[in-house]
């Protein structure tokens, strides 16, 4: 059993990220710039966007905050969008969500140019992404993939089963592990709150995607020898343990189910770590013109 | 054992769209109107376009067939594409694929206005399905939502194994059946050229969606009694037994599976007719800008 060190993955990308901007400042280029914009003061969404500006510094990016109160308009917050589509300074940027109830946020995913999404959530991101097209790939899928490629774990002609099928995580891992791509080739089963024999399906798994946010949902008995499981579940709950009073929960019991994996991933220190460094790698992307040339 | 009647269906839904087209230009309104773009003589091309000319005029629709020659560069099918966006008599329209070698189709797809995309083949489309936004959903999959609908199959918590990953029917029908909708919560497997144990995934397989193009595929020892098949198969064989020397084959063997479901399309005459009335649909959403308001 081999456990999948998505912290030490993640510093390794986040290494030869800082060394192509260092080229890329080399060779007279400006660095990549990601602005973010955060609205209200969500103690998560705070959290959040400082890591985002802490990760671009560490790699080298240029990153701008930009902050709007609570009570904001949707137009005003609509213009600034339109403005960052068209600012040549600014390579990517994200709205960093929740959003308060009155503004919309489909209307604000599809107000951000496609060209400049590095968060991977417009319509046209996922619709090329679905047509194997070259596409922003939102944070989590594209970890998960970027681990399962960089421990060389093989997918073609394994069996995957997905838990959850959200539009940020299960659905669209569960089309690029079913692409005609390597990684991928998987046959993949989308589970949900509505399949009646979900531990039938798991205990056939080759490669397990837990995504559903049920601390501790996959259990030993549901899974067989020598499965992969990826947990993405990061669930807070209380606990004595810690100084902060909670910590983070997976979705897989990883105490018992490890011991039957042929590589599982923990939680903290898996797929949550690979989050981050996706964004900077979209970035890098769309500063470099990669997706939309 | 019950057979799925598309064509019996898809006459019931022209003449519901034909009373909407009459009821419409009762209101002083102008019928919907489809135009198509034809590049070259391909034979079986004609023959499409001519049948979505042919149910344009049953239900009403003002239909246009816009033709270029095999040697058409792509900057003038462009040029014509971006007029038609603009163009306010025209509602929807399609280009007819496939294009000749020289012209991208997919940047041709990415060019036409995704509220006039009633093939639903643009990715802002395919996106917004995925997400559940509304959108313009292409023919065969909406066809066979619509057959699945019309005819009450239930298909909350049962299994389905689709097989084929192609982007017009494999994929965005897995979507569909998967989503939190009704028709939808199937748990579905996508299954294709890399899956080992195809076999094994069909019987136990509440619906089975064949689209494979691989004529006599699924054999009744890889159906469950009870099962739901839509056979989606269009193959070209040559027949001894008809006029033309050929006949279409679906990737079902209808003799043998037929017995065991509790439903089944045949071919021709099940998903196939659906496919046509679906465009219609698509454009009657495009003229009354219910996918785009």
């Amino acid at each position: 059993m081999q456990i999948i060190d998505g912290k030490l993955i993640a510093q390794t990308i986040k290494k030869e990220i800082a060394e192509t901007v260092s080229s890329m400042v080399g060779d007279g280029k400006r660095p990549p710039h990601l602005a973010a914009i955060l609205v209200g003061h969500d103690g998560g969404s705070e959290t959040y966007v400082a890591h985002k500006v802490k990760d671009c510094e560490e790699v080298g990016f240029k990153s701008t905050l930009i902050r709007y109160e609570d009570d904001v308009s949707g137009k005003v917050l609509l213009e600034k969008i339109e403005a960052l589509n068209h600012d040549t300074e600014i390579d990517g940027f994200i709205v960093q969500l929740p959003l308060p109830d009155h503004i919309s946020e489909n209307e604000v995913i599809q107000s951000i140019s496609p060209s400049k999404d590095v968060d991977g959530f417009h319509p046209v991101n996922l619709g090329r992404m679905m047509i194997g097209l070259p596409s922003f790939i939102s944070a989590t899928p594209q970890g998960i993939m970027e681990l399962i490629s960089r421990y060389n774990i093989e997918t073609s002609g394994k069996y995957c089963a997905v838990i959850g099928r959200s539009n940020i995580v299960g659905r669209p891992v569960s089309v690029l592990l079913s692409r005609k791509a390597s990684p991928g080739n998987c046959t993949v089963t989308v589970c949900h709150s509505r399949t009646p024999n979900i531990k039938e399906i798991l205990n056939m798994a080759d490669i397990i995607i837990a995504a559903i946010g049920s601390p501790g949902f996959v259990k030993a008995d549901m899974v067989k020898e020598g499965a992969v499981v990826i947990d993405v579940g990061t669930t807070r709950i209380k606990s004595d343990e810690t100084k902060s009073g909670y910590k983070l929960s997976g979705d897989v019991k990883f105490d018992e189910v490890a011991p039957k994996c042929s590589f599982i991933t923990p939680v903290p220190g898996g797929v949550g770590p690979m989050t981050r460094v996706s964004l900077l790698k979209n970035t890098l992307l769309a500063a470099r013109k990669e997706i939309y040339p």
